[in-house]
């Protein structure tokens, strides 16, 4: 696909978000839940945050999609992921899957490894996550892609998205997003969010990231610090529009 | 009561929360801890929110009300609730219940129907939660309230509220609120506060609706988004005065 | 020290934290994540936040200071502290304690005094919570960081700073940020931030507390009510420069 191709494909997928207003169940870290709820709510999804593993599959059955985010780790969490990737399987049900930190605890990384297996549709993380997972120093995305049975984003100052034979850069975004906590963690949600409107992870990923990628644009403009920016940003994703997605998109097509 | 006369319970109750400063023990979700805590700060009012069994029968003790909500709701906080509520019947401490979502989990329904023993003061929730909990689906406020002993608010577009006997409708708010997470958590923290200054759990359930819906109305005009609006809705609860309350709140009076 | 050493300290110590950016690991309460996490980024610090006994020790080795608040004290949390407390003095991590609401309960109390023992480079509280932990009715900051073998800070709308021989008391902050709940949990762990950096844990302290003051200050200037200074905060955190600090800073030297 052709930059414009991509462009178009995420607000495309923008007006679908907003009309099917799917359910996004997020188990995450207590410090993104906040701005995970908020965001989706600005974007035009519905959020529910439970952790408890006796509670969790009630959740997940009437979800969309998932994001699975592996900050602030507990037992509970362990447990309510267990469960509800169980589900998800059963229930074909796509979702997300976000390794926090994992370049920093050996032992969560084997925890992460040990999703693989689950076959998450996508799996978002950044440069040093992304070595921890892998085991590599200079992991091969497009291999992996295809290894995993998955889409990878490796997110930065340019995101680079592959399903192994689709690929694609974005590199719209903003320096302040890496001064507001939980900001990746939200991206993730926001990508979950797309799967059930997109006809690939993929596709999917590309329109999240996009959409994370020009609300921070937007909302810079309007920030005189990291404070205000994350108050900006929710307001940035709540009045996004498609011809937004396409006037300011930054889509650098790998496969050209 | 007319329109005027509960408008003026509303100013006068809000007088007398701002002297009092009343001390409301939250054990709520993760999701809403941050708002509910700078929410209640802003009106007037002293949080606390430990959700640790072990520590939770201290905070009750010098709580002057509690604030029950079944979010995220964990092992720990089932054990907390226990302990706050058998205190609370001791001691005398008026509480709240806001039964998040147990129109999804049937085991959490369960759960909220066992605490209709303890006698809540008031019970605040949506439609769909009323309908899980009374186990009907057009259930009668009226009758259920004097069956479980409280006041009932079921919350939405326009607010229902009625102890049985007395009833009114309320029609303030603005619908940002219902794009930002955890308003109706806060609605029922404010209401808690609102508990202990006035004469009855009718009174305080209309008083604390309307401060959530005027300061809604008044967040609005300063917004831009959901992300704004919710920054100026705690700047609004803090601003808030007896006058803006009489100038401003719509009640339809239902025992005319 | 002169109130203007003092000032030049503090000055030069957030110079050096910008170029550090240490990492400040922080077990605190859940309804104070958020804002210790945007508040320490927003400084130019690197956050984290699991609690985790399992996670832990990998966060604290690679952490440059601690921060422990015993806010939402659980099982979890407790386990967790003594884990890091034991890396943190056999890697000579510096600590901040911060015994949030330990005169309400008992029980946290006698935790925070069994704390003491692992020697924190820096305690900081309120009055009453000061009062409870030495169990004196007007405690001597001297004595006690003599005894204690720490740097004590009991803040309020004065900021009292001892190591038991340099004492300073600063007058810096506004009334509203007692309207915002987890300032004081954020002072302490921007605290922990400066220890790393700092020649001794009263420099650190005085650091810490005097950005928190002058941002304050700063923060209320375009604050509307507590929602605005919140967000107006966390930008003056990162806008904050050394020749504002020692033009607004104020000290009372004790020593003089």
């Amino acid at each position: 696909m052709t930059a414009a191709d991509l462009s178009d494909q995420a607000a495309e997928a923008l007006v679908r978000l907003r009309e099917a207003a799917p359910r996004v169940h997020c188990i995450t870290n207590t410090v993104s839940q906040p701005i995970t709820a908020n965001g989706l709510l600005a974007l035009g999804a519905v959020p529910s945050l439970t952790t408890d593993p006796a509670e969790v599959a009630d959740f997940t059955v009437r979800a969309d999609a998932l994001a699975i985010n592996l900050g602030t780790l507990d037992n509970d969490r362990r447990s309510a992921i267990e469960t509800a990737l169980e589900i998800a399987v059963e229930e074909q049900r796509p979702f997300v899957l976000d390794p926090v930190f994992i370049d920093v605890s050996a032992q969560r990384c084997d925890y992460a490894r040990g999703l693989l297996d689950r076959e998450p549709d996508v799996i978002r993380l950044n440069g040093p996550e992304f070595s921890a997972l892998s085991g590599e120093e200079k992991p091969n995305p497009q291999e992996l892609a295809l290894q995993w049975l998955t889409t990878i984003a490796v997110t930065g100052k340019t995101d680079r998205v592959t399903d192994g034979s689709a690929s694609a850069t974005l590199s719209n975004g903003h320096p302040l997003m890496a001064r507001v906590t939980a900001m990746g963690c939200l991206a993730s949600a926001v990508v979950a969010a797309f799967l059930p409107v997109s006809p690939s992870p993929f596709i999917a990923t590309i329109s999240g990231l996009t959409v994370m990628g020009v609300a921070g644009e937007l909302a810079a403009r309007q920030a005189g610090g990291p404070g205000t920016f994350a108050v900006q940003f929710i307001d940035a994703l709540a009045g996004l529009t498609p011809a937004m997605i396409r006037s300011q998109s930054q889509f650098a097509d790998d496969d050209e």
